[in-house]
C-alpha cells in the first residue's frame, strides 16, 4: 500500500479556495505560470512521487544505511530514485533560473515535498536539505563560493547538510564549539563534531557541502560569537577533505536516512556571509525548511489516512448501529469510532494544507511581489503562521498517525501494513528545525508579546476581511480573532508582573491560533465552488471535535492571567 | 538507566491515602496481612524487578524473539529470570493458597505488575497472561482438568496463552471460525489457525497450556457458538500436542514477547466450561487483565518519566526565565515548558495509580469480603472503573512516553537512553485486551445506559461521601460529579431518538469519567498525612492543565445531544 498523490484534491485547494493562479500571475516572474503550467508540474511530479519514490519506502525502513569503512550506504534504490530525482530538474524546481533552477512558484515545491514526505520521508531528508544551503549561499556566500557551489547545489548534483547541533548544544546553539581558525589563503581549518546530521554522508551524489556553525578565535561566547563556514566533502582538485563519519545513529525510525556524527579535523572550509553573523545567515532559511517539516507532518498524516481508510473500508467487524443486521458485519468505517478518527485526520489534512499552501504562496509574494510593502506583508505573515504550522501539523501527523495505527487494531501494531512505520517516522518531526516548545515560543515570546500583540492582530485582519460575517461559520471566525487578540493582551498586560508567564502559556497559545487558522480554513473551503460531500463532512468534524479546543485553551490562558493570590 | 521501583511512593497512596492496610484486614482471608508485611512484600518485589528484570529491558528489544525450527528463542536471560520469577514464588502471588499460591492481596500484585512492565514489558507479557488463565480454570475447569493443569499455572512452572484472535477476527469474536470436534473419549481435536498469541511459543517453561476459543460442531453463529478448549502443548505423557508455531510478527515494539501465529491441526484438547459459553468463561478474567494493562500504561509512563526527569536535571541548556544569568545555562527542568510535561505526567501517574488501586482493592472485597452486598458493590465498582482505567491510562502511557521522549530533544529519537522504546512499547496497551474505542463502548453502551445511568451513579456516590464539601478542591469535585451525572441523564434521553449517539460520545464519556475521577483522586492525595510540596506540585498542574478537558469533554457532549435540526 503506498501512498499515491492526489493531484486534484491540492488543486482544488489551491485554485478553487485561494485562487492561487492568479495570486501567482501577479508576480512578474510567474507571469507565464498560468493554471495549466501548475497543473501540469503537479501532474509529473504526482507520477514521479507514486512510481520512483513511494515504492522504496518500505525497503528504506527495513535495510536502513549502513556505515562501512566511513562510508555511508543508502538503501536499495535510493542512489537511482536521486538520480532520477535530478534529471527530471526537481531539485531546483523552486531555484533561480540564472543558478540552473526551474524558477517556479514556492508553492508547488511545498506541494512536491508533501508529496515526497508522505511517500517516503527517509528519501525527502537527502533532498529537503539542499533549499536551506541554496538559500543560505546565495544571500551571505563570496561570489567566488557562489561560483563554484551555488549551481551544483541548485541542480541537486551536489547535496549539503547543516551542521549545527553538538552533544551538549542542541536547542542551544550559543554553546556550540567548533573552531574555525582563519588561514593566510583565505580559507578557514575547522575542527570539532557536530551529531545529528541527517545525510552527513552518503553514496547519492560525488560531493557532500557541509554549513557549519562555528567559532572563530577570539570570537565572544554566546550565539553573537558564531559564525558560519562551508566545508565539502572533497575539495575541488578532487581531494578528501579531512570531515568525517564517525557514527550513524540508531533511530525511532527515519531509517531511510543516514543521521551521522561528524568529526571535522583541521577541514578546509570558507567563511559564509560574516564573521559573528553564523546564526542570521542560517535563519534566512528557517521558514521555508520550518514550512516544508510541517508539510512533512501533513503528509505523513495523508499517508496514515490512506492506509486506514482503504483498511477500514475493506475490513467487517461487527454491525455498526443502524446498519441492516442481515447484511453481516459492517465495514469499520461505519463505526462511529472510526468515522471520528478518519474524519478528524481529514479536517487537519485539507485544513492545514490551506494554512500551509497560504504560506508558501506568501512566501512567493515575499520573494517576488513588486511592491515593497506587499513584500513585507507577506514576511510577516510567514514569520507570524511558519512556527505555528511547524508545531501543530507535526503534532497532529505523528498523533493522526497513531490514531489511524488504532484503526487497525493488532494489525496496526505489526509491520505488515506498514502504519507503525509512518508514526515511527512522523515522531522527529516535532523534534528537528526546532523543537515544537521551541516553536511556540518562538511565536509568543519572540514575536507576538515585543509589540504586544499588535503586529500579529494586524497580520490576521487579511483573514477577516475574507470572511463574510452574514455567515454563521464566519462570524464564529471573527469572534475568534477578536477573543485571540483580547487572550494576547491578557497576556502581555499579566506578563508585566510575571515574566514567566507567556513562557507557561506559549503550547497554549501556539494551539489557540493553529484551531482559529482552522476554523478559518474549514470556512473558506466549504463555500468554494466545487466543494461537496467530503468537505462538509470534514468541516462538520472539524467543528465538533476539533474546534472544542479553542475554549479549553482560552480557558487555560485567562485562568493563569488571573491575578494571583 | 534501568527503571527503579519507588517502594515507598506507592505506600504513601495505599497505606496514607487508601488506608489499605485496615480495608485488607477487615477481608478473612488478609487477617494477619498487616501493614509490615505488605510493606516487606512491596520491598522484595522492588529488589526483584530492579535487579534482575529491569536490566533485561533493552536487550530484549535488541535482540528480540527468534523461531527457528519451530522453537522460539526469547531474549538472552529472559529464560533465567523468569525461572527465578518462579523460584520467588511471585506468579502465585495472590493465588489461592490451596493451589499453591500465596493467598496474598490483588492490591499488592497490581504493584508487581505495575513495576514489571515499567521495568521490562516484554519479559512481563509472559507471565501476565497466567492470571486469566488460572482465573479462568478455577471458575470453569472440570476437576480433572483442574487436577491436572491448575496447579501448575498457579505456580508458574508452565505458562499460558489465550488463543482468540484469528486473521478476520479481531474486535468482533462471534466471527471465530476455529473448530472443537469432541472425540469419543470425551477429549477434543482443535483444528484452525490463531494469530497475535502472546507467548504461544517459547523456551520459558516446558509445557504451555492454550485457552482456544473454538466452535463445537452445529453451534450457532456468532459468539453464542463460542466455546473454549485447553489445548497444552505437550501431552501428558510428554507427546508433543498438534499445535505450531508458524510464524512470529514483526512489531513497532515489544520485541521481547514473541506474538505467535499459531496453528491447530487435530490437536487435543477438552473443553472449558459450558458448549457455547466459552466467552463467557474468558471474561471471568477480563476485569483483572484489564486493570493489568492499565497499570502497565501507567509503569510504562512512570519509566518514562524517570528517564526524562533525570535527563532534565543534568541537561542545561540556555537561561530559565527568572534564573540567574550569570549561572549560565539551566537544567532545562527549570524551562516551563519541560517542567510542564514533566509536572503533568507525575499527575496522571499517582493519580491514576491511586484510582487503579483502589479498584485492584476492590477486586479482593469482591472477592473476599464476607458481605454479599459489599462483594456486589465491589464488583460494580470495578465493572464500571475498569474500562475507564484501561483506556485512560494506556492513551497517556503513550502520550505521556512521547511527551517525555520530547524532553530528550534529538536525543530522544535515538535508541541511546532507551525513551523510544518504551513508546514504541506502550503503544499496544491502547489495543489489545480489546482497543481503547471498546472500552468506551463497554462503559457507555453496555454498562451505563442500560439503567440509564442509575447504577453508575449509586457506584460514584461513595466518592462523594469521601469529599468534604468544605473545601474548594473537594467541592469542585462533587459539582463535576453531579455533571457527570446530568450529561449521563442528556445522553440517555438523546438516544431514545437517535441510537448511534452513544456510540459517537463514549470516548467524550469515558474521558469525562476519567478527568473526574483523577480530581477525586488528587482532592485525596492533597490532603493525605505526609503529602508535601512534590503532591502540591503535581495536583496544581492537574488542575491546570489536566482538569480543563472535562469543560471541553462536557460542551462536545451537551451541544451533540441537542435536538438535531
Amino acid at each position: 500500500m503506498d501512498y499515491t498523490p492526489r493531484p486534484d484534491d491540492i488543486r482544488f485547494l489551491l485554485d478553487a479556495v485561494l485562487g492561487a493562479p492568479a495570486r501567482l500571475a501577479a508576480l512578474p516572474p510567474f507571469a507565464e505560470v498560468d493554471a495549466d503550467l501548475q497543473a501540469q508540474v503537479l501532474a509529473q511530479a504526482a507520477t514521479f512521487v507514486g512510481e520512483v519514490v513511494a515504492p522504496l519506502n518500505r525497503g528504506g525502513d527495513e535495510t536502513g544505511c549502513r556505515l562501512e569503512g566511513g562510508a555511508v550506504q543508502t538503501p536499495p534504490g535510493f542512489a537511482a530514485a536521486y538520480q532520477a530525482f535530478v534529471d527530471g530538474g526537481w531539485p531546483g524546481l523552486s531555484a533561480a533560473p540564472e543558478d540552473g533552477g526551474q524558477g517556479l512558484p514556492a508553492v508547488l515545491e511545498a506541494v512536491l515535498y508533501e508529496w515526497l514526505a508522505a511517500a517516503n520521508h527517509g528519501f525527502t531528508m537527502a533532498p529537503g536539505l539542499l533549499h536551506g544551503a541554496y538559500e543560505c549561499l546565495r544571500h551571505h556566500a563570496s561570489d567566488d563560493l557562489k561560483a563554484r557551489y551555488l549551481g551544483r547545489i541548485a541542480t541537486g548534483e551536489w547535496l549539503a547538510t547543516m551542521c549545527l547541533t553538538e552533544s551538549h548544544a542542541g536547542s542551544d546553539l550559543g554553546l556550540v564549539r567548533t573552531r574555525a581558525v582563519p588561514q593566510a589563503d583565505g580559507s578557514l581549518r575547522v575542527s570539532g563534531t557536530k551529531i545529528f546530521i541527517s545525510g552527513g554522508e552518503h553514496d547519492l551524489t560525488p560531493n557532500i557541502v557541509h554549513l557549519v556553525l562555528c567559532r572563530l578565535p577570539d570570537a565572544p561566547p554566546g550565539p553573537k560569537g558564531l559564525s558560519l563556514a562551508l566545508v565539502p566533502k572533497v575539495m575541488d582538485y578532487g581531494r578528501r577533505n579531512a570531515v568525517h563519519c564517525e557514527r550513524i545513529e540508531e533511530k525511532m525510525g527515519l531509517h531511510g536516512s543516514p543521521t551521522c556524527v561528524m568529526r571535522f579535523d583541521d577541514a578546509t572550509g570558507w567563511l559564509v556571509g560574516e564573521p559573528g553573523r553564523g546564526l542570521a545567515a542560517m535563519f534566512v532559511m528557517m521558514n521555508a525548511a520550518r514550512l516544508h517539516v510541517a508539510l512533512q507532518g501533513i503528509g505523513l498524516l495523508d499517508a496514515a489516512w490512506q492506509k486506514a481508510n482503504a483498511y477500514a473500508q475493506e475490513r467487517r467487524q461487527m454491525v455498526a448501529p443502524g446498519a441492516d443486521r442481515a447484511a453481516g458485519p459492517s465495514p469499520i468505517a461505519l463505526h462511529p469510532a472510526v468515522a471520528r478518527i478518519l474524519d478528524v485526520q481529514r479536517a487537519w489534512i485539507d485544513g492545514g494544507r490551506l494554512i500551509a499552501y497560504r504560506t508558501a504562496l506568501q512566501l512567493d509574494v515575499a520573494r517576488h511581489a513588486p511592491d515593497a510593502r506587499a513584500r513585507e506583508r507577506a514576511q510577516q505573515w510567514c514569520s507570524y503562521v511558519t512556527p505555528v504550522l511547524k508545531a501543530a501539523c507535526t503534532q497532529q501527523g505523528f498523533d493522526g498517525a497513531s490514531a489511524c495505527l488504532q484503526v487497525f487494531g493488532g494489525h496496526g501494531y505489526v509491520r505488515e501494513w506498514g502504519i507503525e512505520q509512518t508514526v515511527r517516522d512522523a515522531r522527529v518531526t516535532m523534534i528537528y528545525e526546532g523543537t515544537n516548545e521551541i516553536q511556540a515560543i518562538d511565536l509568543l515570546v519572540r514575536k507576538v508579546l515585543p509589540d504586544a500583540g499588535a503586529g500579529f492582530a494586524a497580520a490576521l485582519l487579511v483573514l477577516r476581511d475574507e470572511l463574510d460575517a452574514s455567515r454563521d461559520a464566519d462570524a464564529d471566525v471573527q469572534r475568534r480573532l477578536a477573543q485571540l487578540r483580547y487572550l494576547t493582551t491578557n497576556i502581555a498586560m499579566a506578563a508585566h508582573a510575571r515574566p514567566a508567564l507567556p513562557y507557561e502559556l506559549a503550547d497554549d497559545y501556539l494551539r489557540l491560533v493553529m484551531v482559529t487558522l482552522l476554523a478559518w480554513a474549514w470556512a473558506r473551503i466549504e463555500q468554494a465552488p466545487g466543494a461537496g460531500e467530503p468537505q462538509a463532512r470534514a468541516a462538520a468534524a472539524f467543528r465538533r471535535w476539533v474546534l472544542p479546543e479553542f475554549d479549553m485553551r482560552a480557558a487555560i490562558v485567562k485562568k493563569a492571567c488571573e491575578p494571583q493570590p
